[in-house]
């Protein structure tokens, strides 16, 4: 599950590529399930609820994608000395503390 | 920018539909977006830093959605003594607030 | 569980001030832990832990407070056709879904 | 700005310590006021005004602290090759990004 960074670039394995195009295209389909409803004029709660369901999904596909960085690039970069890799995660983290 | 509510319907403006409309088409080109940048090894927080700000376009979509459906639907069952528009409401308040 | 407006105050029962200020004096309480936690030298994410249960407090005290506002002085002021109170509450809403 | 971890405690310098201190006497002072707004029963939403801004204030003193885990006892645990640190590091965040 873990990502190697170079050069601004993160490789990633074909399995944790995948784990992660699927939750961005199931999200995709939730955008779009919100867009059919709002085409059928329905109800506005029921929609709210639709879309909390989304940013859900939106905040696990963050997770996971984190994790992946941390235990990858952050923790390969601290051991080689690029303290600045915290930096950059510092102010990601922020963003998403928010 | 008001909505009426009838039978658990919701009839929107057209005006207001089309915003609507136009704000979750936006949402899902970021997430296209998104699986693009992981298609091309893009670097972890660079794609958390655009995640960051789709959460954001969905919450603006949430705000909107629930400004339309208070000053509509709630305020006019309210007047009508429908009061149980108000347990829905909070309901729904308590999962967009976590 | 309601509160009445009047003037830009509101009158509560006396048992929801009572359990409002509950809310508020255990919070007062969880800060004080965590006080004694730094001052103890504890561990970082375990001071974390115990400020995000802090969080969870607020929220709580926030959603009960929101829910006894808008059943009682957002309906009655709807009621009585003073509209303007639906703009503080989508103001004050905007706030606490950041 | 870092902290340096030993069996569970944090050693933190003077002056981080009295930093977060001084944002927790703060962040109390913040709670006391709603106590008293709620006692002279001030308006729902100018208390919910107060309360998002208390919120905010404990997100900035978690920020903080994070930070200086992560420089501090995260990246020299990394260096020791203790790599469980992140484990409970990614677990904090989860809780802190709900």
């Amino acid at each position: 599950m873990e990502c190697c960074c170079h050069n601004k670039q993160t490789l990633r394995t074909e399995e944790e590529k995948k784990k992660l195009m699927h939750r961005l295209s199931r999200l995709e389909g939730q955008i779009r399930g919100i867009k059919g409803m709002l085409e059928n004029d329905a109800y506005c709660t029921d929609i709210l609820v639709q879309s909390a369901a989304a940013g859900a999904a939106l905040n696990a596909f963050n997770r996971e994608l984190l994790n992946s960085h941390v235990r990858g690039c952050v923790a390969s970069d601290i051991r080689s000395g690029n303290d600045e890799v915290i930096d950059d995660l510092m102010n990601t983290l922020y963003k998403l503390m928010k």
